[in-house]
């Protein structure tokens, strides 16, 4: 089993993951290889420009501007790719697969939308296509599905799975601020890009879920099906509503099993404030499983430079011990087959309505007609504040119901020309 | 990769955790058989008497009293040892694994008795000696240390690993309810033993933390060395001072490196209250590890019937999938060895005091006097309500200091007598 051979490694990419990666190789380079049972080297590094100034720990290693160069290098043993984006990354990943070399990569987007062709390759090849990186950074989570988790059939996974939002969230409701206000905080902390769509609009926590959902379900819900909020609509009074409630906020990404379809999506829910998940703060990350064993929660951090150099470099170690690949957690598969879909309009859960009305007699009435008409029972109704001449808010729980149910209510309430503002409307968990 | 011989089991034992293995077995044959590659067989259970219904799941079994067995039988591929104890499971063990079978065991107790023993003798023979469910149950917990966070280096461990006591922690807590009337619960609900020594005493918890030292650290910390308390001297009043001051009382086993040292012990301590750890209640379990790659908080059952099999049974997906052996997580290691120790009462902390005194002038100012005498300086004081006879509490929260500080200063205080009752004292985590 011992081989002093070192596993040599090839990178692309020398930001924020890959100087990661460079710093835990050398900081815990005797851990690492005690770990690993043999020593781990890195290289070489490619780079968009030879001008830029070297990572300290990553100083040894071969430059190289030419992405194809680790995928053609005889010596390299495993191919990182740390750049992202799905063109070049693609191109690296396939042609590292093709001359047989293994590959790890902390790219979501691509595997969410080019898995299909990514996986089968890989799968053909026999080799390791490691993404541990992928997913939550650096909370064990494809692992413990593919393997500590095997003998469960898992039915429920879901998870606060963008550090960005739930910041925002959390700094919306500890300060009450406006999600704008949150949202530039995060851009000053370097919590969120300069362009933030990918994170605040649940696009990042979809290609996660699409991934999560192939290793815990063995089936593959197309990226293009899943349903998608984001949450630059969501106000701090629905949070301090929600609160009142007791429920949080949070930017889910959930898939369920319900009678043999998947239904799955990420949007704004509100979360029981007892449970675990709901105390998830800051830029943290968690996920949930529920099998026919019990639910468990995984909690960490799901970004920044070690805890995903982590991942990356946990993956790397699994090639070095020589296991078998087993990239989507089930060795015989090629690619998971499409899931049967019940959309998520059509799923039934509680619900929380915010209506912003004028302050008199009949309006509540006008609105539970309108609900009870489409047999939507409310649970729980809050109407607070004085009319100060835009209207108060009207906040209403509902029993289950689908969301389709829902909107049609909802649609019936806006002709009755009541509502002086946009009616918000979150599912709850 | 694929195989389609199946992989045969033996299995000893058909208590709680034996019996949820059979019926996972049975329940979720297609998937485990997806995520191992093969199907896997349970050939033969060894039962303390044939006299005994056999259990649904595992009703097509050969059933035997003959505990070595499994062990001796050709055909059997795995040894799960599910019987408990540190005798005959031990002669079982070591029996399987002389005889080239792969074992499988819950047996915390043992393995951290005798580890020294077998882990040596299953490295020699390249053999798997799967130990997941000895620690937290369903809880993903030895795998992920072992295999995704095997880039990091770890320097703590700390973990609430006794569900017993967390339960009745947590009915003490919720309802302001004494320690014995909270046990008699548990043991009502099942979830304590008649005998509860090994729950209520630390010994359980302490076990696993001997385990996850020697994956975590790659050291061993022998248990006859290791600091060991119990919550049955936890008083209601204690868990409401504590939470005055903003923290939950919890059994922890914690295990941290100091300069190259490692300190670890079991014990009631003060967890602040917004620590995700502190917001674990009842039965649940949790692990947080921390290493150069940010924390992480593990969180799920840990035991029950199928969490605990489902535990079991990953083990037994890792062997079928042929996996190489990597028992402690260090591949090329026969055994840890021992640690470097910081005895846990020469570490530093914050501390809670709660005395019992007479509610006259001058008591706070002898007691203040003693801890200041031993250069011991006072974050919070509470003293409240009013002595009916039988004294008030004084309850101090101290800055740093080692509790052999805090423990000679107490007996210090002692010797003022002015103390009414046994005075109370935690670490602060």
């Amino acid at each position: 089993m011992k081989q002093d051979k070192p596993l040599v490694i090839g990178m692309a990419g020398l930001g924020t993951v890959g100087s990661g990666v460079a710093r835990l190789l050398e900081d815990n380079a005797e851990s690492i290889a005690k770990r690993a049972g043999r020593p781990v080297k890195l290289k070489s590094v490619v780079v968009r420009s030879m001008d830029k100034e070297r990572v300290g720990a990553a100083k040894d290693a071969e430059y190289t501007t030419d992405l194809l160069a680790p995928a053609n290098d005889p010596e390299v043993d495993v191919v990182l790719e740390l750049i992202g984006g799905t063109t070049a990354a693609r191109d690296l990943i396939v042609a590292a697969l093709e001359n047989g070399k293994h590959v790890v990569t902390a790219n979501k987007a691509l595997l969410a939308e080019h898995g299909d062709e990514i996986f089968p390759l890989a799968r053909r090849k026999n080799l390791h296509l490691g993404f541990e990186a992928s997913v939550a950074g650096g909370i064990p989570i494809l692992q413990p599905i593919r393997d500590t988790l095997a003998a469960n059939e898992l039915f429920s996974v879901m998870g606060i799975l963008n550090g960005t939002a739930n910041f925002i969230l959390t700094q919306m409701s500890r300060q009450c601020m406006p999600f704008d206000e949150a949202l530039a905080q995060a851009q000053e902390k370097g919590y969120a890009e300069a362009d933030p769509t990918l994170d605040i609009e649940g696009i990042d926590a979809a290609h996660k879920l699409v991934l999560l959902v192939q290793l815990a379900f063995g089936l593959n819900y197309p990226l293009e099906k899943l349903r998608i909020w984001g949450i630059s609509r969501v106000t701090p009074m629905d949070i301090a509503f929600a609160r009142q409630m007791g429920y949080e906020i949070k930017l889910l990404g959930t898939a369920r099993k319900v009678d043999g379809k998947v239904t799955a999506g990420v949007y704004p829910a509100l979360v029981p404030s007892h449970f675990l998940l709901a105390k998830v703060e800051g830029s943290y990350n968690a996920v949930r499983l529920e099998g026919n064993a019990g639910p468990v929660m995984l909690y960490g951090y799901g970004a920044g430079d070690l805890p995903t150099a982590s991942a990356v470099l946990a993956d790397v170690i699994a090639i070095a011990r020589n296991c078998e690949p087993n990239n989507l957690g089930f060795p015989g598969m090629e690619f998971p087959t499409d899931a049967d879909i019940l959309d998520l309009d059509e799923a039934v859960s509680e619900h929380f309505l915010r209506f912003i009305v004028p302050d008199r007699p009949g309006v509540l009435r006008d609105i539970a007609g309108v609900l009870a008409s489409h047999d939507i029972s409310i649970a729980q109704v809050i109407q607070k504040g004085e009319d100060t001449g835009a209207g108060v808010p009207l906040v209403l729980q509902t029993h289950e119901a689908s969301a389709r149910e829902i909107h049609t209510a909802m649609d019936e309430v806006e002709k009755l020309d009541i509502t002086l503002d946009r009616t918000m409307h979150y599912r709850i968990l």
